[in-house]
């Protein structure tokens, strides 16, 4: 069978390359779910490790050992912490391709080889070492960029608690740790986007662990994937206040610009999980809350009178920006805290494409000089 | 439109999934080329330059500027320096992983950053710098990893002649330069590899080409695509002499395992890089090639003896080690040598990728647990 471009939409757009149980998006209905559970009801009681069982083995809660398997996977070995300070000095703080460096650098510190020359095990073993170890580099590299020195983490706190706790050095109050691991929960996975599908590409040669997820660090910080949750906050600050919402918003629109926090490739109605973040944010005590919910009415408003073509509503970014501040974010990890939530996806669908392997070779369609 | 996995290959097998005027492969008549030019002729004059321009713009021999331009782009920039030392620790001498690390650390050093927010040149520049930089990490790295000072590349000096200058730091002889240069173009390129697919599928986000060109070395570093490079010699070394040819390859295929060196993904007939391969090591004096000869002989008749489904012959990399050892290539970077050449393909692929860009962003069918 020879299927060409003629047939095929451009970017593979909707067309199902392969099988998956791990999780599912329904953009119509404005639903997603990990092997069947609902995340926006799942996050008002499980945790982060939780989800990540879940995404990983299809039950929750987590048994204990998961997260003390995780923690143990938190050590850092020595030539990596080593190599972290040339690193973190190759770009600004915070910068998610260093991000990326450090888990491609984390992949052969632990010795990664082509999961196709060692057994199962061995190969979940280091996909849950990497997952593990980025939120440790993440606040690792942002503090040696910003001449700190490094926390480890603490054996008995959790993911999310462990997280702030490395970044700021202080042991995090529950409601804000609560805070971080509501989004880190709604993050954790969305279906078969653009960085998962990378991600299987390159796992699909057979290549190693730490070349895949390094890969879908990579094609996660594209504008068009991974997006603006960074942009969102130097917005609100632009607007100022309320009464400027809808003149500020116009002329963005005037001039052709994007806004920012606004629509979404699969959703054609509410994205879920901005309603679960809209609801946190409305508890936190923070003059912006008012004001995105302000940039919320007024720019669905705006974008739906001026394309009909495409209904369009505030996605997961609008207020993620509020709620993870209030958790004790620094503004220049947001973009990090996105693949920091979602390796947990990532490696339940690494384990999935491992399990059911067929390398990812399609063709292309010539159309340059004939040959002579 | 909704196509399943029920009606696609799996693996997207044979499916055009792009346009493309760079390179295409006719696996049926044994015929690869670039831009309509046939690699196997090309080779007897042209340069690496030359088939790097060809790739890019469709036209050769290079400019005396592209050269100029390509030479000026191996610098390299003092912070990526002091990376290397830390970072080429985390692995063995000539591990892939390791330079794609470094090649991701190249990306955030020189300034990357989305292309969708630069102007194409600059992300045209980019690209070729860190094509540039590839063979100087590669070399630098092994440098490092073996205790001895990384050998700056010199100004007079062509791609290939540099390449074995910084790995060996004396300057090679023309015909050891010569037989590298032959590998390095018939490696230039070779149609919609898993390697090219990921590269354009991270790109595709809109991420930088740092993040699409470190994550191409992950995909391509998989048994299944990257394959048996540094394996020929040690299957030869263990084959010994021409009188064990046969039954050391029948104990193999007894025992049910792979011999290296043969087969490929696309042909069905003679793979013409092994041709010109064959040929150039056939003008080395060297015991193992007249044993490559052999084993190439016996290795077809077994294997097409044994599995008649599907024709078999000797692929690129039977020959490829021969050759790399005579032009001054230590055996331990072979594996990194590939990419070193693929860098001109993936330029190429990757600026047709952001000229034309669609983000790639398949569905996937679950059928995992309902929802509840």
């Amino acid at each position: 069978m020879t299927l060409t471009t003629e047939v095929l939409p451009r970017g593979l757009d909707g067309v199902a390359v392969s099988d998956t149980s791990v999780s599912d998006v329904d953009g119509e209905a404005g639903f997603y779910h990990y092997r069947g559970v609902d995340p926006t009801s799942f996050v008002r009681t499980g945790s982060y490790e939780d989800a990540w069982h879940l995404l990983l083995e299809g039950a929750q809660p987590a048994p204990a050992g998961f997260g003390d398997e995780v923690r143990a996977a938190m050590r850092m070995p020595p030539v990596l912490r080593d190599s972290l300070a040339p690193i973190a000095a190759l770009g600004p703080p915070g910068s998610i391709d260093v991000l990326r460096t450090a888990v491609s650098a984390a992949g052969v510190a632990i010795g990664c080889r082509p999961w196709t020359e060692q057994d199962e095990a061995t190969t979940r073993e280091q996909i849950l070492r990497i997952a593990s170890l980025t939120p440790v580099l993440t606040a690792a590299l942002y503090r040696l960029a910003r001449r700190l020195d490094i926390v480890d983490p603490m054996p008995d706190l959790s993911f999310a608690a462990n997280y702030l706790y490395m970044i700021n050095g202080v042991v995090p109050a529950p409601e804000r740790v609560r805070a971080l691991e509501t989004y880190l929960i709604l993050a954790a996975d969305h279906g078969f986007c653009n960085s998962t599908f990378a991600e299987r590409v390159i796992a699909s040669s057979g290549a190693d662990v730490g070349a895949a997820l390094s890969g879908a660090i990579g094609a996660l910080s594209g504008p068009l994937h991974g997006g603006a949750i960074d942009r969102v906050p130097s917005m609100l600050a632009s607007i100022g206040d309320a009464s400027r919402v809808e003149p500020w918003m116009k002329d963005k629109l005037d001039r052709g610009e994007r806004l920012m926090g606004f629509g979404h490739a699969v959703y054609r109605t509410l994205d879920p999980r901005n309603t679960v973040l809209r609801e946190l944010a409305q508890t936190i005590d923070d003059p912006r809350v008012a004001l995105a919910i302000e940039v919320e009415k007024t720019g669905v408003r705006l974008l739906n009178d001026r394309k009909a073509d495409k209904h369009r509503e505030a996605n997961i970014e609008l207020y993620a920006g509020v709620v993870l501040d209030y958790a004790g974010v620094p503004e220049e990890l947001f973009a990090c805290t996105f693949p920091v939530a979602r390796m947990a996806g990532w490696s339940a669908n690494l384990i999935e494409q491992i399990e059911h392997n067929r390398i990812f070779r399609p063709a292309a369609h010539y159309v340059g000089p004939t040959p002579r």
